[in-house]
């Protein structure tokens, strides 16, 4: 998760705050214990990261090596067990550096795994499994069908950010440009789906 | 999943194609939106491949780095979706397609295990998880008790598969018969224990 | 799971054993059949050291190449299935072990991370990851919220252990009398917490 920018660094812990939040925060919603939330927390800012990094032969993996992460994601969990009705006042602003945080790492993961040397495709899939590989991973702890895979635009929206930046360094397009290009559509698409309502298809004959 | 034998590259394909296709027919009947489906079907064909691949060290994973995984799975989850009445009528065919896959996933898996250096218990281990780790995965992520674990004569039909392969290459048996055979035996367990109804024994006393 | 002093070893299986039949034992309750009785047995007491190992980038994961951990499990596992009031008065020795299992195991994973040059963070996360890792896994694949993120005393146990064994390591103490106080401690912790029902805090304004 490296920055590519002067800003990404910044946005790389504002977005790993706003994944532990909501990590945080359902942890507590289901009734897990201090050490059930600070967990959960962590593994949604860094689960996905350690995926890719496991996936391109990175070891050890960033989220794990790094004090940061685990340090954004104690923080998180302290503010939701002590501050909880702060932590529901900053849901907006949650959720918009939430997007920024997924188009984000879609785009650092994409980065880091073609750095690594792996193929277009690999990038691709590694980036969105970056960004939303710890949110399923949330759910899968918690005991319930991954979000992502059920509703709402998120994990097409990291596809698009992880397609925008392997595309682009296949164009040869400029390395600033394209990785704000790809963060900037990522959040508009997410943040327009939020608004709107906007679902993909669903083809079940059941009641889901 | 290298073919070993000029056939096998084309069983590998309907076989990941099996495995696709169960995967999005599940996805599709617990009510996932259009990601969700891909998203399982390709977590069905390539998931047991992935884990084995990272325990064995290499890296990238095959089933991530190879384009025609990823156009398989994607194409089994249009049909589920498209022509869900057809996918239907090819349930006989999916069920002798997915036996033959699971025999010749654990066969590869076993394969490709011992070609990486690898003891005998780990190419055995491996290569049952190469065919039933994407299931496991399935079943977990769609928020139920793998079936693999309850019932149904599967994984034991993928362990005899790998047993054969790792046995007769410990005692020196010819390639393509040792795993033709190894397939074959895993494919009739398989279809048997399904016409038959066989079901390993289950010991509790609660009501399961 | 290298034994670092003349006893680690037997207590390392012994240790391997607990965590077996609390697999067993699970997943009898929960109807699984033989199969899934074993897999899940092997899967508590090899799965944390498995993640372990492959985040520090030892592969095979030794608890696939040696076969003495999966002739630990099968043997927990046939114990279950075949004399299960036997395993019913086991109880209590049973839990000890587990509670010896987990010291042991966060000390080792802790020591095995640093000895591949990983840093204290890294093995202080993988140290707890190899201790309860392996429940974690079970309880996925059971289909409910894992145990140790809920209540109890036992992830904690297990990183209070993994600190001793780093911060010891960074202060210079002895080998062996460190780890031997890191596992004391640990077992100590989590025998009190069962005996008085001791909890970490829980958050939740609804009901759990």
């Amino acid at each position: 998760m490296a920055g590519v920018a002067p800003l990404f660094p910044l946005l790389d812990l504002a977005g790993t705050f706003a994944f532990a939040i909501s990590g945080a925060v359902a942890a507590r919603q289901r009734g897990l214990d201090g050490f059930g939330i600070v967990a959960i927390a962590f593994t949604v800012a860094c689960g996905g990261g350690v995926v890719r990094d496991l996936c391109i032969g990175a070891v050890p993996p960033a989220g794990l090596a790094d004090w940061r992460y685990l340090a954004v994601a104690v923080t998180a969990a302290l503010l939701a067990m002590g501050a909880y009705r702060l932590v529901e006042k900053l849901a907006q602003p949650v959720l918009v550096f939430d997007a920024i945080g997924l188009g984000l790492f879609a785009v650092t993961g994409a980065q880091k795994s073609l750095a690594w040397g792996h193929n277009a495709e690999v990038a691709l899939l590694l980036g969105m499994v970056t960004a939303v590989g710890g949110g399923v991973a949330r759910d899968v702890l918690l005991n319930r069908v991954p979000v992502v895979l059920q509703r709402e635009i998120y994990a097409t929206a990291a596809l698009l950010a992880a397609g925008i930046e392997v595309g682009g360094q296949l164009l040869g397009w400029a390395d600033s440009w394209r990785s704000a290009l790809a963060i900037a559509l990522c959040v508009a698409w997410r943040l327009l789906s939020l608004r709107y309502q906007w679902h993909l298809p669903r083809f079940s004959r059941r009641r889901g």
